[in-house]
């Protein structure tokens, strides 16, 4: 290698470094750490943050990658080293922008704004967390002014999470999907709903670990480069290409809440772990955008983990396993109680169908939050209107609308978008692989997950963050990001779990 | 505080938080690290040692700490305060006498040297490992020189372990304990052994998990600051006063080992939980030195937890708990059983006695191949020929001698006589506590631990390195260290276990 690209390596390695023992500690914190060490948990956390932030955007950074740009400026353009300068610069240039006085004012806001979320939830009082929101806005605004942007401040900000996609292309999309899916989803909730109270019947927390860790094992999860915890909250976290956490949830009340969280990190864990390992230690180890790490959880949990196929592979195992829980329960009957589609008031209990109206719902609201159409004062009530308006619920407490969701607390705007993009990239990808393989189904209700892992690996995975999203997806599938494959994935399985409804475009 | 205080504790703070993550990757890799992220996480903790080295010997930290020490000048000398400046003035001066080059030498050669030790040691050959160790030698030597020694090199690297005291005071020391170990361990050898095979009893892990967790816990060790879990090796690891992270180890046909880990580290955990808080964050939330954080496991694992006492106290429940094991053991065979005294051959497997002769043959030797007046190649003759003459055993492999200790292969010269000094210290602590509480077997007849808990503490815990081990030890015994009470301890417990040896002064 030449030494201008090792020393660029060696300088990014380190800080990957510091960033990998944050991402450690983050995990430990949600898993093994000490109840009474939060306090100085925070303090080793923004040490670490602010150490990894300076170090990237010094002077020194600037400098390799200049003379790095140099050594490859006649290489071909898909060369990894070409990628790696051209990505790293971009984020260079994006985190060089945010002066460092707005990102310690930013840090030091959010961390109020969270804790004043969870007082006014615990009270039911939207004024408590009302003059946070107000404050975190001004300053989103400003460090959308530093990041600049093409037309909208919230293109700065939707920037963060899903790079060069813009408030304008998520609009058309998200109108596009708004239109068909309110009137599919009147037609489905007009039909009788299937039983599902077995669903919450006793399941022993081991024999649920034993069924989520041999599902994590047959979908290709390598445990020897992974684990797999409980936390209150499922998340997944790579600490490097070859050390990928993800947690769950054991709830003995409702086993399927753990597998299917299971199945969601998995497919996280699956996109980390399927990393190019040339990329280990570099900025690139990382997904290409939220919406496609999304998606790949999505594409398990949902496409194909709440797909009958999946079902006639893992239904049988599960019936064995808890032969006591499941043996008066049909095959059928369990497919139907896990794909029940019903409006609901909160967005993580949503159905995978009406998951996307509270997006769509949230989308509205901060894009206009951000350019100020909308004021703090009556957020509540655009709230209250639009789930009226999409689902035809009225929440009756805080915790059912404006504070229900932490995001706007911690300060991440721009980010719900990213939900139901990945579904829509999702099913995007499901279509291609059903055209890449026309034995898609008999692989699955065999339990044969490895050529499609294989697939993603190829298109999507090993790339990391080397390119964007949209030149993934389009080389993937052939197509930019569209909503008729999601809509398409949607009508031809609700058809047939609900015959009755009228659900044709 | 003190404007120039407050920024003295901010800069420290975050180096002890980048300290901290390393210390929690560390915990990490020994508890629940995915085995394939071994050489990434190697690189990673190489990042954050070398960031917490070159922020700590930065100008700005003498800049600091000479501003610090213009405030604190007149104010009392046991002010914290005071002793923080001071403390942290002597790392600092320490640390950057050694140069950053030699630093890197010292690291690079301790890496090569770990990895030659396990292959030698896997393959019976001293001369995969010789040109390493002579290597060593030749660092620690510079490393000496580079801090400076008031006599002898050796005491520049005892002095990183032991701060404080020198090689002619643990030669004194270890002369006096030689002069009457060897004649007592003859007496004791004559005898014959108790019956310990009971202890070999298969005891399912989950029991044992139980029996740990409920001996952590009378001990006073708490679980909201601290956990305890798996590793293969036990240790114990501080990542903050509130995170003190244990772990022993679960054999089923050797539950006692499990135990008497569990204790062991309980005692050193129990050190860093006392420390005062007002210390954490800070260079001073660390134990005094090595011996006298070796004195607190010792004394909980041998003085208290090998005495019978705490088995007439503990005793019963373990019975209770383990019918099916122990109901045919009486409570004197048992203890008998544990404290069985006999020659062995392997350092961690000896017992509370005869560790001491080990002991004291590696420091000789380390002594004398720091000097140069034993050579590498004299090495194993040296060693055989020391265990002949202290317990009157020959190692038949090199992993029975000179390849057994990972010490020296990771430049640890300076490290094995803080050992005995711990367990000195451990016998000096108990006879000035038996002073204090005439009703000490009393207490821990009943499992009243907490008095004797809160004397640790008072008189050592708190003040974590405020000062030095040898002040704490005068102030909490009224004596500087001495060889009479760990001889008298020894004497009184071994008399009563092996009557018919004759054991007097």
């Amino acid at each position: 290698m030449h030494p201008a690209l090792m020393a660029l390596r060696e300088h990014l390695g380190g800080i990957m470094d510091v960033r990998a023992a944050a991402a450690l500690l983050e995990w430990d914190q949600e898993t093994y750490m000490p109840p009474s060490a939060a306090s100085v948990r925070a303090e080793q956390l923004s040490t670490l943050h602010r150490l990894a932030h300076e170090w990237f955007t010094s002077e020194k950074t600037g400098e390799l990658l200049e003379a790095a740009a140099e050594v490859v400026r006649d290489w071909p353009a898909d060369d990894l080293s070409v990628r790696l300068v051209r990505v790293v610069h971009e984020d260079y240039e994006k985190a060089r922008r945010v002066p460092t006085k707005l990102v310690a004012e930013l840090a030091r806001t959010e961390s109020q704004a969270r804790e004043a979320w969870k007082q006014a939830r615990a009270a039911n009082r939207y004024d408590l967390f009302a003059p946070y929101l107000e404050r975190l806005l001004v300053l989103q605004r400003e460090k959308a002014a530093a990041l600049g942007y093409p037309n909208h401040p919230y293109d700065a900000l939707l920037d963060q999470y899903e790079p060069g996609m813009t408030t304008a292309e998520v609009q058309t999309l998200f109108e596009q999907l708004r239109k068909h899916l309110v009137p599919l989803l009147q037609a489905l909730f007009e039909q009788p709903q299937p039983e599902d109270a077995f669903l919450r019947r006793y399941v022993e927390p081991d024999r649920q670990w034993t069924l989520n860790r041999r599902l994590l094992q047959a979908l290709g999860f390598d445990l020897d480069r992974g684990r797999l915890d409980a936390s209150v909250h499922p998340f997944s976290t790579g600490i490097a290409i070859a050390d990928v956490r993800l947690t769950t949830r054991i709830h003995p009340n409702d086993f399927t809440s753990g597998l299917f969280a299971t199945l969601h990190e998995a497919g996280h864990g699956l996109y980390e772990q399927g990393i190019d390992p040339a990329l280990e230690r570099t900025p690139l180890a990382d997904g290409a955008s939220l919406a496609l790490h999304e998606s790949q959880s999505r594409f398990w949990e949902n496409v194909i983990g709440r797909g009958l196929p999946f079902w006639e592979y893992f239904y049988p195992q599960l019936q064995e396993t808890l032969p006591d829980v499941l043996c008066d329960v049909p095959l059928e009957a369990f497919y139907r109680a896990i794909n029940r589609v019903q409006p609901s008031l909160i967005r993580v209990e949503a159905d995978e169908v009406t998951y996307n109206l509270h997006i769509l719902l949230r989308f509205e609201l901060e894009v206009a939050l951000i350019e100020g159409s909308l004021s703090v004062q009556d957020l509540p009530i655009a709230w209250e209107e639009g789930m009226q308006r999409y689902l035809g619920l009225r929440p009756t407490t805080l915790r059912e609308s404006v504070l229900q969701d932490i995001h706007w607390a911690q300060g991440a705007f721009g980010y719900f978008p990213t939900y139901t993009l990945g579904n829509l990239m999702a099913a995007q990808l499901f279509m291609a692989l059903r055209t890449a393989f026309v034995e898609l189904d008999d692989f699955v209700r065999q339990g044969t997950f490895f050529p499609i892992l294989e697939w993603l690996r190829k298109h999507i995975h090993r790339y990391g963050r080397a390119w964007k999203a949209a030149v993934l997806l389009q080389w993937a599938t052939g197509k930019p990001l569209q909503v008729e494959p999601w809509l398409q994935y949607v009508r031809e399985k609700y058809q047939v779990l609900y015959p009755a409804a009228s659900l044709a475009a």
